[in-house]
């Protein structure tokens, strides 16, 4: 077996431990001989001390992979046959500006959906298709999995902007697969799930077990819990999943009880709690602290409350799968080609795919159902635009794009936010700010 | 030529005038013998008076035309050739629940659009299918020109439930028209406007003047007035209207200016405004002081005021292209088929057709930009699945209907106006209100 | 009204005075003003007998039109409103060609249908893109009107490589109209016949008269004369026709009753009849005799047996429908975008038409019914692989495009004819032996 | 592991111990306990012979399953897990016929191409329809694995006409992925092969190794052996499927090179030789005989002559994937729903599936090359109108469906053709024999 380089772009960020275990647990069918934490100089304290504990996690396992960091990343890319990337364009700070301009104007503030979601797109497109030409001359053959959200945006502005193999990942529908062989007591491994729609915008369809659709069954369980972790509104998710038939991603909860969830954001925002990015602040404080501990080779419980759980599962075995060439069955986020034939053909969805050495196929999904159908659609025309405008630089086509998201209600508040946020990140937003002539 | 009886169902409504103009103005290529209105008890003193009026204004034109009134509408459909229905159930008593109900809320209260246009839908469809059940016995060969709100989605039920040959109607197109040839100083009869879209969601995407598309100047005008009367959000919605590139319907300003709409919609209510429906009962009352006036043989200029402007044209122009055979294009409701690929193939669109004998016949329209694609797909599956709830009066689907209109924002606000909508209209909804066997 | 120029390129052929015919019948509608016939030097003789005929033809009229012709299309093109193409690459010299290659391997030799079809294509296409590259320099605004054979097919290569304004126009459709109302004996303009299909391959697929579809009462009409003139299988075309439901164009005998049509052929070829180009050749030594006569001032009888029956009427009131701006329905060639869902978007289709200003705009047709489908997508393939044959020359995309003929039944016919027609042709085919430098 | 019962319709065919021989290859993993072998009475004799060799097989494997075989059909479906339809209606003896008969008019006589495999689809469809009702009723959670011929066809017919759980099988897919396999190299189970297509035209259009599609390399090698095996034509075809780019069907030789196809069978036809049918008759009674001898008691050498080549392999590995719910790839025959988007949704394809317990699900294959699009949509509406002629027994449907079939050029031979097929079968072809009351 020809032994693998793994680059991370990304490398500081706290869930790199996880990764890390996961290569330790595919040992025996993935050869990994060098791994490369690359980040940026403002990261630079951070990737060292993962890389410490990197480096302490394989020797506990008495594996022997050469870890090493580097803030060079063209460098890092020579000869790498998988490229994660996981970074984040502007960190925590510019996080907590997506989450905290929108609720100014009473509209959801969150990372991945609604203006925030969409001030992440036009920051991180353009960083991500750097990192493509950079691929595209040091290493053509390298994969690259995308990890960086919105991860669907992100994929389908490589595939549409690049010619690197991309696939893009999200531990959404891995986090939901496991929920619903929980509910119904069985193995997960037996447990086959269907999955339509987007990232973070995700709809289990069916969940066939021994051959019969256990889903109505799955979503008529009565529990505490909720379908997945983390939603706020667990009760009523559970009763519109069960009303629609389809058990939902947590993202849904944006959607359909946008307004109680603007009202909770609110009132944590004029609480000490703040707004996510001020948790998701402490909790990485923690982390660092406990990943510091020269004791500590192997990754902390703790790490699970961040919000990557069964992310090494989602990553490693996908790569796993491409590597071994094992036809495997994942869901990812590949480009559409008529899986879905209601939308673009050169758009990113989030469905099941055999995984091999030539990347993902989506199994054939068919037509989106009329429940759910307009939604997905709308978002998807939201993406499109957004993309358009991240590498444009076109602020019509930024105000249309908002305009398209159904977090938004008003062509004012549209504008406003807009304004807002080209300002907050400007020193980011290089397409926006450049003159005609493409200089800044 | 054959003689033609004209049916007017709802024929006790103010607009009724305007009808019997167009007959007037059409008169040398139209020539109608019998105009019967029908009603019901609760509207006889109205159908009465409007009936007079209809007399005095034929008989002022010098035509011999046989008008009367009954409350037996099976009796009145022998030997029609058209029928025109413009019914509203319920009346302006069941408006005003309409628009009041979803703005306890603080959701959009508007006729046709948002849950009151739902409510409205649910109402009227079990009628407007009675109807077409006595049409297929009694005149299997008439046409239905069908003016009841909503209108796209009525004409959609009757093509799903019935055999009726229909066209559905509405004079938003023409006023878009009459508005673009205004603004660019032409002859509305030298314009050419493509329109895309559904019924009050309707956008005008071309305007050929001598083969030139003159759209783009037509939006670009700076003016006062906003492109179409009746709007509220005129200047924003030019502005919008221009970076879309389209002209727009009227009723998008509720989509587009949402939260603005509804703040003034509010204020109105808590004023001594009130909402439309208070308006329009005034309006309707004069109107009908006026029609009482046995002075008066024709159409009174205040009409225009009451949101009919053109009815008259739209209608018995399109009755007498039907009549005549004539191959022209009007802006109709007809089944989809293709003609918009992105939407489903039995659904009613409202599009730019060939009028003949054989009823509506759509020119090729193709895909929908991908800037308005996503509001229009999502209306439509709010719209699909609203026909299926008044059908079957199933209250799951009514809530998944609610849940897909783009002025929903949350579960618990659509449960909540359903509920509401459902305990207010009881007796005007037995399909939700019927057993198991379908007994009341 | 701004007087008008028009061009007609291939001016020489006999068809001509039926245009001017047209153009005569059209005088109080269309104001021409200058027509200028365009020829190549082999064809100078025929193109002057042309031009005093025109000439004695206008006067004739009392109409005062300036004619002449010319070899420098460049010059003629100048300030042009509409372009006629009507030219024949090769002459009737090449169609012999065309006809009896084929028949040497037992295969159908046409002119504009099998192998003799594609040869035609082949030396057509890039005559036509030259013609287009002049008009996109000289007369960007002039329509060109195509009549030059495979219509459909030069049309379809028209749009794909040139910005030209093109509609492509063929006499079938209103002969098989005319055909239509002759057997139900009512006035053709009281009929509406919808057509599906492409051009030599299209279907009558309805046909209204006073709103109800005659067409099986057309069909069943049992007649000497066959559906339409020209068709050697008449009485078999006449079951087959009511078989499927549809009225048929005569180029589908060549489908239908393929093998005795080779038969007959064949019989033809080895008596004194010839191919039909033989046949032509004498039609047209005849017609010409005639057009010298400086006696005749109008459109003589005979030419109507040459097979362009009603072609000024075609092309005549097509031009007066773009002219005059008026919305009437034309069945022509133009670009499918949908209307035929089955069909590529960007294939040419020969279908029902509002003409105005702006084009040719499809009323639409939806899917190909299954009796047929498979047939006219055949075809279709065939068509798409022939324009990318003729504009690259690649032998083994001709070789595919002939394979996908359903004409050819074997891949050695398909290589025979190909070599043998490429060595025929080889003056005419610069494409197909140029070096890779592009040099021939 | 619950043990299976796996119930053979048309047990006496001489495949059978093909199929006995993957039960035993399978065995640790697919615990067969009874074997049932249903068959008429004329076959009685063989499926004697056969039951008997299939006891000495189990025996000398070791391995203790129930043999034996009925005439009662719905006895041996009770309690049947899987149940692998290989009947032939009619026996060589229609299929002689079949061959024959089109021979006369020059037309190819094939066995399930051409209208030899139109005789044997309408013979065929309605014995299989009625062996669905008796599984509906009798083990309706029973798998059907059909290879009866024409098998797209027939699964089709299945799935339009019953609720049985039905995937179609055919041994050509899997010779060529072998085949592609040999002359790369590489061991079949590394390379991934996917196909497009139909039963009986089916192309691979892709063959990866390693990551990267080496199918170009495959059908460059040159070879005396073509590309699969029992081709006639097989230096042409190998040629032939170098300029498409696609490795093709064996029976795709009677498309491409139908000419030389129908002179090689008219030879045969001609000399001592006969048709295939004739050829298998004596290949068959050598089989028998070699059954027969007590001592065998393993699958002979000399079955794989018989033109069902690794059956066994693509049958027991299929029903191995189901039983173990292993999500492994096979090609078979499934409803489209999508996957070729230029395909009716309710038609059969023959594509790259996921097979576990739910059944066969298409990975998304995406639209037909132009090469090719043709071909396959001409077949498939043959196919469609056969289906629906076999279900009527309507005259005109049956003649439009031959009409469609690409091996059939004119209505004369289609028609007597048909006639003559109907006459040769009326005892089996009830549906085109019974009066309007469904009597025969």
């Amino acid at each position: 077996m020809k032994p693998l380089k793994i680059v991370v772009i990304g490398g500081g960020s706290s869930y790199t431990p996880e990764l890390v275990e996961g290569i330790i647990l595919h040992r025996t069918t993935l050869p990994v001989k060098e791994l490369i934490l690359v980040d940026v100089l403002m990261g630079e304290e951070k990737v060292n001390i993962i890389t410490d504990l990197a480096k302490r996690m394989f020797i506990n396992a008495e594996m022997n992979v050469d870890v090493s960091y580097t803030l060079n990343r063209r460098e890092a890319l020579n000869g790498a046959d998988f490229v994660l990337t996981q970074l984040r364009v502007g960190g925590l700070d510019a996080r907590r500006k997506d989450e905290r301009i929108p609720l100014q104007y009473g509209v959801i503030g969150q990372e991945t959906t609604g203006p925030g979601g969409f001030a992440k797109a036009i920051r991180t497109i353009p960083v991500m298709l750097e990192i493509c030409r950079d691929m595209e001359n040091i290493c053509p053959d390298a994969w690259l999995i995308n990890f960086t959200n919105p991860s669907g945006i992100v994929t389908e502005a490589i595939h549409k902007y690049s010619k690197v193999k991309c696939i893009g990942l999200c531990n959404v529908p891995i986090n939901m697969h496991y929920d619903a062989a929980e509910r119904l007591g069985v193995n997960p491994k037996d447990l086959y799930c269907e999955f339509t729609g987007l990232n973070h915008l995700s709809f289990m369809t069916h969940a066939y077990y021994n051959g019969a659709d256990r889903l109505p069954e799955i979503l008529g369980i009565d529990v505490e819990e909720g379908i997945v972790e983390n939603i706020n509104k667990i009760e009523e998710m559970d009763i519109i999943a069960n009303q629609l038939g389809f058990m939902l991603s947590p993202y849904l909860q944006y959607f359909y009880f946008e307004k109680s969830m603007i009202q909770e954001e609110l009132e944590n925002l004029h609480s000490a709690k703040g707004t996510r990015s001020d948790e998701v602040l402490e909790v990485e404080k923690g982390l660092f602290e406990l990943y510091k501990n020269t004791e500590l080779n192997i990754k902390p419980e703790a790490l699970s409350k961040r919000g990557g759980a069964r992310y090494s599962e989602a990553a490693i075995s996908l790569i796993n799968s491409i590597y071994n060439d094992s036809n495997e069955l994942h869901v990812v986020n590949v480009i559409n080609h008529g899986t879905i034939p209601e939308l673009p053909q050169d758009s990113a969805v989030e469905v099941n795919c055999i995984i091999n050495k030539q990347g993902a196929t989506p199994i054939h999904i068919g037509s989106l159902p009329t429940t759910i159908r307009g939604l997905v659609e709308q978002v998807k025309m939201y993406e499109t635009l957004t993309i358009k405008a991240a590498v444009t630089g076109d602020r019509t086509t930024a105000l249309l794009a908002l305009l398209n998201n159904p977090l938004i209600h008003d062509v004012m508040d549209a504008k406003n936010i807009l304004n807002d946020l080209l300002d907050a990140h400007k020193d980011l937003l290089d397409n926006f700010y450049k003159d005609k002539m493409g200089r800044k």
